[in-house]
């Protein structure tokens, strides 16, 4: 493989948005059932736009607003009176990082040139960097090319931006989905389960498809088969 | 003022361009006066081009695609028989930094988002900042507008990629015509003269304008004044 470059999903593969968002519900001293709002926040503010948008259902909007208007529905069921909805939600630009990430990025960086893929916004991703000490060397957001992914056009809109062809570029993510839609545009691909996504009574991820370039059980064990 | 973003012009601001590409003519081992050769590059292959663009007496075109073709009119003229001029053009991703640069931006990343904001191309500013340690949190290009500065698009188009009104962003930047064009947007305005960027017999540069807010020597100098 002449990888120059390596694309991370971000929300869920370097990130645990889960715990920190069960965090800042926290944090406003309300007691409730945070993890569910988590998930429910994560799956019917974020994936379900996501969806109709790259099936061409909804017109594209940005993602911080899609999550923002969703906790309008979630706040009066969960209990969040008196809460500031708008600072509750900008938590999505604090998440903080798996335990291995900052490291293993950083020993990737010194060979690859790294950078986010993400269906996070560039002012969110960017945001985030700052808080979590991601060392990624440029931002790519899919709202540079106004739609998601798996929309075809983000994987081909990132190679266009880092002037590179399609096999020198590999995806990194923890979601085969995103991977298959990247290995479909001509991209390569590591899958980096993250077990602990969806909390601790998730059940386990998906099998790794025979197909994927590079399985790793974090990305540590990623720099290691890279021999970076 | 109550700014939270620094974007910078890169080309003469932060980088040393006349330098890095005379160093590049004189690995080829050839003689020649590759000082005047580097000032003719940028001045009729980069500015007249731009400034044409942005007039709209010429259609956008990628900015390397631009310069790389100006070095076919200059090889001839200058006796770079053969060299890869492929290669020797790939010298603006390899440019080195003013010696306070990479220092003064560290020091003003402890508090305010750093990005570029140029007229050079999304992959040379990214492979730039790997060479040079340049340590922005994300990279704006004016490719991503599909224009070039001073085109008012690109101020407004950085503004809404950081998510931030004008009155937070300041540009800092080497050429005062750059700095008006982003105060006319509504942007803050630093200017960090840099008297050698055309060389140790260049004129001196530009009076400050009044209506600048901030004028430092150097990176460090502003990073002080900006209490960073």
């Amino acid at each position: 493989m002449n990888v120059e470059a390596l694309v991370f999903d971000v929300f869920g593969t370097v990130v645990d948005w889960r715990s920190s968002v069960i965090a800042a519900c926290e944090a406003t001293g309300l007691a409730g059932d945070w993890g569910v709002l988590a998930d429910e926040w994560r799956r019917d503010g974020y994936l379900r736009p996501i969806v109709a948008t790259v099936r061409g259902e909804a017109p594209w909007r940005p993602v911080e607003e899609l999550m923002r208007d969703h906790l309008d529905v979630l706040a009066p069921r969960y209990g969040l009176d008196g809460v500031d909805l708008d600072e509750l939600a900008r938590v999505w630009r604090r998440l903080d990082p798996w335990p291995d990430a900052v490291a293993g990025l950083t020993r990737l960086k010194e060979r690859f040139t790294i950078a986010p893929l993400s269906n996070g916004g560039f002012a969110q991703l960017t945001a985030m960097a700052r808080h979590a000490g991601l060392p990624w060397d440029c931002i790519i957001s899919t709202d540079l090319f106004r739609s998601y992914k798996p929309d075809p056009a983000c994987y081909l809109g990132a190679l266009e931006l880092l002037d590179l062809p399609a096999e020198r570029v590999m995806l990194v993510a923890a979601h085969p989905g995103d991977l298959r839609a990247a290995q479909a545009c001509g991209l390569r691909a590591a899958y980096v389960p993250r077990p602990r996504e969806w909390g601790p009574a998730a059940p386990a991820p998906e099998a790794p498809d025979p197909a994927f370039d590079v399985v790793a059980e974090d990305f540590e064990d990623l720099a290691a088969q890279l021999d970076a």
